[in-house]
């Protein structure tokens, strides 16, 4: 327990956006202003890039009107920052928050953002300067350790899930072979999630590939065509980080995008090249003449109109919950317990260490996975189902019996 | 008017799916069980392909919560088809019409739907059999002439609309060069319409490139640099079917993919490789760093449990239309025509000539593009606004005034 501290606070949202990194924005907010000892919150534009320079906007005059529809709203609100503090960065952002007297930090983001929080925690501490650190976990890749699932998942799922039951009646009405590349650079949680609307035995997709279970191109064209030989198409949700036998990702042997962002990442979203190649690959040696590929890109995190309620539900309260921990504690995570399934699904928020969560990642369980590597298990749709709050029932009529 | 006939029917659904092709179908169904004239009701699977063999399934049987979820799904239930039939292949068809005694037929379909009910119902009468042949509108490019507005168009217009509210925000949060490739061979209405969810001054798209404007990379290039050297970032829509200045496709020029379908037309979508293209002219000749690419592909037009509202209601209507239509006349295609407009929209159904439609497209008016050939007017907002069924309020909290 840490005694009273009082004093401004500052709020950041950081990496890739999601549809619901707002609602934990709002949820900071709103529970910032049932605390009194905390005077002024501060939302940092363009995450620690704004903090840096000393940007920022008052949040304490925003109406509830405006609130709701930022947490309606995707993207991140406030602007994000791809920049990777180190200790030198953190130093000056812990001069602007001595300047302001800001005494509380929230930074919503993924594995970077806690270890930003951590650095900036330690460096505060070294001068002396106390302040109260916290992260809300973020992202479409459900990839943060401790917590059983992230805000910003469930939303995602939801699209994917809801485009591939689109993607496989369009497939049934105009057959052949289809593949959608999906975001998830290290982690195929996203990938995976594309299975949660089949209803049908021959419902797609036929076949998921996860950056977890590397797979050979002579595999994959083997497998292709034994679901198109069976069923006369074929539709395959491929992760965007799928990689070859040697764990080199598929990506990166195409070397045609040599650019690499901040994290020393190389440019996966925001291209069609590995979709295009798989393609090329599935026509050339399997002589199947109608193949498709799309890339699902930026609308995987930032499609408006579509959220997941109970990811927005989450992410509200997970920013509320960092506020109160904060009232108590040093520094910390909000993490997501779950503590019923099913019809009974129900959640806990939890505080873990940020070194916890700062910079690890975490990979879908291998029980999710199944044998051959090219597909879920029942076991993972009862982890995801209920984090897209439903999905549509759909029908397809061409497969009734004749008459 | 046309004497009474009495026999059977049959409904087809043709060309790419839409999200509310299904809802037509629905519409047909129901209008049928209406009329005694009409015994049975048999679908088609895969439009023409199963016409011409005698692939039919009994859609009398169908309960009334099935057909609701029909109405809801994305893509064409009873399978759809690319073949565009010659008379040869009519005069087949007409053999098994005769047959099963068909005597109505609905298509619900494009203009080489149009075109194909015309010739159906030219052969038949060649050979003094009696059908009744009729035309449903549909298709997401909103290309059809007679009619204001095509059922499909809505719904699609909606998924980019919302798309790129959402795409706005993330490029806000994360400035670059966004480009995002739309569906739309020859028109320009579905790339017209990632402009509908525009709120704030600087919200993008902030250039929109129709099919129906030849520009050149220069002009192209030179739009880009404006926009990015204004506001820091820039978001384009652009059609598919962009060409240059001498009316070839950028598609066509870039020739990585020279498949065409049985119409003859060069594959457009299921590849990312126009955006890849536009985005490395970009990053090359304006030495912009962070540049993205998406390209829409199949979720456009099929894309489960998202659908304006007006757009099913009119799509099952004209269903139904088509149906009371061949009660009294020989053939014909139903037409959308618009007696109100804003909060006192209104449409009305009419009929037209097969031949009015079949074989025929319409361009975006040059009213609905700005004098620059690179953006939409106030008349096209006005115009297509009322059929996407509303769109999400969005903020965006990082240009508030600094404190």
């Amino acid at each position: 327990m840490a005694d009273t501290l009082k004093g401004n606070a500052v709020v950041g949202q950081s990496g890739g956006p999601t549809g619901v990194i707002n609602a934990s924005l709002v949820g900071v907010i709103e529970e910032v202003r049932k605390h009194a000892d905390i005077e002024n919150l501060y939302g940092a534009v363009h995450a620690v890039a704004g903090m840096v320079k000393d940007d920022f906007i008052d949040l304490g005059q925003i109406g509830t009107d405006t609130l709701e529809t930022v947490a309606a709203s995707p993207s991140s609100a406030l602007g994000s920052s791809r920049d990777k503090p180190d200790e030198e960065y953190c130093r000056k952002i812990i001069e602007v928050f001595k300047k302001r007297n800001v005494r509380y930090f929230f930074y919503i983001g993924g594995n970077d953002s806690a270890n930003t929080a951590h650095i900036l925690n330690t460096v505060a501490d070294e001068t002396d300067y106390n302040i109260r650190a916290f992260h809300v976990p973020k992202t479409v890749d459900n990839d943060l350790l401790v917590t059983d699932h992230c805000p910003g998942f469930g939303t995602a799922a939801k699209f994917v899930a809801q485009a591939l039951q689109g993607d496989d009646l369009d497939n049934r009405a105009l057959p052949g072979v289809k593949i959608d590349v999906i975001m998830g650079r290290h982690a195929g949680f996203l990938t995976a999630a594309t299975a949660l609307g089949r209803q049908r035995d021959d419902d797609g997709p036929h076949l998921v590939y996860v950056p977890e279970r590397p797979v050979s191109m002579d595999k994959f064209l083997a497998d292709v065509e034994g679901v198109y030989n069976k069923l006369g198409r074929c539709v395959i949700a491929v992760s965007e980080g799928i990689c070859d036998t040697d764990h080199k990702t598929w990506a990166e042997k195409l070397a045609e995008n040599e650019e690499r962002d901040a994290h020393g990442n190389i440019q996966l979203s925001g291209t069609g090249a590995l979709a295009d190649f798989l393609a090329g690959q599935i026509k050339t040696n399997l002589k199947i003449k109608r193949v498709r590929a799309d890339t699902f890109g930026y609308l995987q995190r930032s499609y408006a109109g579509l959220q997941s309620q109970v990811d927005v539900d989450e992410a509200r309260q997970c920013g509320r919950q960092a506020v109160k921990f904060a009232m108590e504690h040093d520094s910390g995570s909000v993490a997501i317990q779950r503590t019923g399934d099913g019809d009974n699904y129900a959640v806990e928020l939890v505080r873990t260490e940020l070194k916890n969560v700062a910079e690890k990642t975490k990979s879908i369980p291998d029980e999710y996975i199944n044998a051959d590597g090219n597909g879920v298990t029942d076991a993972f749709v009862k982890y995801a189902m209920p984090l897209v709050g439903g999905l549509p029932k759909t029908e397809y009529l061409g497969t009734y019996p004749k008459i």
